[in-house]
């Protein structure tokens, strides 16, 4: 068996993408995830000891305190020792390679990587450098993936929409960019999600994506018709300035997702975005903070997914 | 009842400033900082488990090392879990909202949020918004407040003068600016102490500082006659290139606490300093280093009182 | 008695260098360490609770995200809590004098240090400060020296060769730069290593190295003649710019490890390096990667290490 993320007895031995992954790993993680969220009151995460002893190392080559900060408190959960390290200014500054480093970090008895970096790719090198007890997530890497965001979406989902098998969905914004759309697309269809859409200009569209399964739309108007899940992505501020977009104003007119063009999906449509959202650019403030958003209780499961994927890993029953 | 600081049974919700908080909460945070405190040896804080399992977030939107690591040494002798989040270099320079990213910390399910912000009202805006079960405490909002700098100054005068209501204390230095001053005042006057100065050339003193029931000085030698307790005020760099003062040299000759100034007071007069000190410039060394002075004292003693504001806050009996 | 490193009654105080220690101390230190190793699979290390309610504080005047990791997962093994403290920007910046730094660490309880400083003498200054229950090991003082480095090459050597009474050991390199060569140095003659050489170009030698005990070789194939362990230094980037050398390529021509000098030493030679490595400067990836290089055990051998020293300290028996 060729694929890197599975063990001979096909377990899951690191999570670099949702791509490749079989359905009953993505179910697992989805369930136990419920079972850290299930709890008393506002739904507290009570302490484990699961990973106690374990050495979890952020292993950060680009900066994001965002998501930094989930994987520690997930971790820190688990009671497991954290350790950070923001890469950009260390070691690999004074000449060292990657797997150098890499090297280093296991030669001190890291249990866990989680690993962010510019590049994509750069967590499946690491996953195939490392040895067998080494266990990888990526965190997200270049435009390629960003796996336990996707699934805390499909956890979000699930817990909303019961069921994946009925569903229409509609990822809205820029996928050519996106680590995010990559993986969603791929947990999707995996779960059994009949109809998968994209909406963007042309410009934000990677060629040929309807090769990934999915229906392509240039308009919100026909592409949230009769769509229970709103998907946007982040618009990366940079973009806004290249040749790729006209202005913010511009794509705000046509994309950004306002009550109005949020009245072509159903009426039970849940809306998500991965965060940080930049209001009044791909979403308006009164969809962001209105009554089908969903976006903090994305982050919230995301703890708890990350607590799944972690313990999953570390070969808890 | 209209105080953000307390809940509707009059118990601490928040501790966002000393202005407006009843003397039994002073008291109270003042007697659970003595039972930390008192032990044996060096008076060394013992660890306990009142926090064990709940997440402390250290939210710095100023970067302010001493501070965070004061209340990230506090947190962890209760056993809490600690996250450090250095905000500047993070989400909102995304351009996320700082309530954006509040709400994404709470949905982390974050327990108590220790903020340090530029702007004045930042620590209140944000106890304003969260949950009723997440707790806020200010660690210093630009020239507004400094609450637990104030708390442990009081500890420190009753630590070593054993009442407040028979006191003269002498505030020293640039009170225009000082978020701890403001604190000060409000904390000195509520205990009941009958005669708080302040000291300053009148550049670096707010218009009307008299109606916060202060006696106005401009010189040492008689602001300092007969007092108890001399609170001597950073004064900082940028300060001194500005308008309001002509130079470091001058201001030393005028307002630094030389022992020849200092011998304006009591005898026993205690000299105490926020730090970092600037030596030379608003206290000499010899005062600094000398047998009247509790700078270190207070260090010490901030560690205890931010235990038991914690505490308080987390609903310890 | 006059050695700061050691109490009264001749036990370990302070780590500030391995000049001065006694044998039966290092010795100690490395035993300690084996037991730490000594462990099922991988050599794991387990967690223990011997630093339990103890606070260690990362002290980092320079960065060194490696050297401060190692010492934070140290620490956590033995179940202290650590504060990391990156102080180059922080109140030094606000004219705060070192030792005023120090004396609020110290206040705040501080029960262990660990300082990196660019200042060669750094270490001492605080541990001839701090009050005599706070211990501090010294990460790396300017050209002065980096002992645990040190005693992690020691502990490797007597990993791989046994005894250090019939060894030949070279360092090559920059010595002149390098904390760590005066380190293993003395390190190296306390534990009875008969032959210790320095392989390097005059210029990157310190005058009159001889007197430290060494053999001065300018040239590897007669320095690494019958060579047991080859201690490698890093060559600094700033190095190569200035006028100590040619250039690279120059530098790993005549000093550069490679196979074929590797081939002058003994058979069984092991090789180690410090790290970071700069490959094909000082050192050839055929080596670097090969079956007599030792150097990721060096890393692993390093958290034991520095296991030792720190619960040595706190006084564990």
């Amino acid at each position: 068996m060729n694929n890197p993320q599975l063990n001979k007895n096909g377990e899951l031995q690191h999570l670099l993408s949702t791509e490749g992954l079989p359905s009953r790993i993505l179910y697992d993680i989805l369930d136990r995830a419920s079972a850290f969220v299930d709890g008393a009151g506002r739904g507290e995460i009570r302490k484990v000891p699961i990973l106690h002893g374990k050495s979890v190392f952020n292993v950060f080559f680009e900066n994001s305190t965002r998501t930094r900060t989930t994987f520690e408190i997930a971790a820190k959960r688990l009671s497991a020792d954290v350790v950070n390290l923001n890469i950009a200014s260390s070691s690999t500054s004074k000449g060292e390679t990657l797997l150098d480093t890499v090297d280093n970090l296991c030669a001190m008895h890291a249990d866990m990587f989680i690993v962010r970096h510019a590049q994509s790719g750069a967590a499946h090198l690491i996953a195939k450098h490392v040895a067998p007890e080494i266990h990888v997530i990526n965190a997200g890497d270049g435009r390629h993936a960003h796996p336990t965001q996707a699934l805390l979406d499909m956890f979000t989902i699930r817990h909303y929409k019961k069921e994946f098998h009925n569903l229409r969905v509609a990822i809205v914004g820029d996928v050519l960019h996106s680590r995010v759309a990559r993986s969603q697309i791929h947990a999707l269809t995996t779960l059994g999600v009949p109809e998968v859409r994209v909406i963007a200009p042309k410009t934000l569209l990677p060629s040929h994506v309807e090769q990934l399964g999915v229906r392509v739309f240039h308009d919100m108007e026909t592409g949230l018709r009769d769509v229970d899940v709103v998907l946007m992505l982040r618009l990366q501020n940079e973009r806004m300035q290249g040749a790729a977009l006209p202005s913010a104003q511009e794509y705000f007119k046509y994309y950004g997702l306002t009550q109005e063009k949020l009245a072509y999906a159903k009426a039970d449509t849940i809306v998500m975005h991965p965060g940080p959202m930049n209001r009044g650019i791909e979403i308006d403030s009164s969809v962001a903070d209105g009554i089908q958003s969903v976006i903090l209780a994305q982050v919230t499961f995301g703890i708890a997914v990350r607590m799944a994927v972690m313990s999953l890993l570390a070969g808890d029953k």
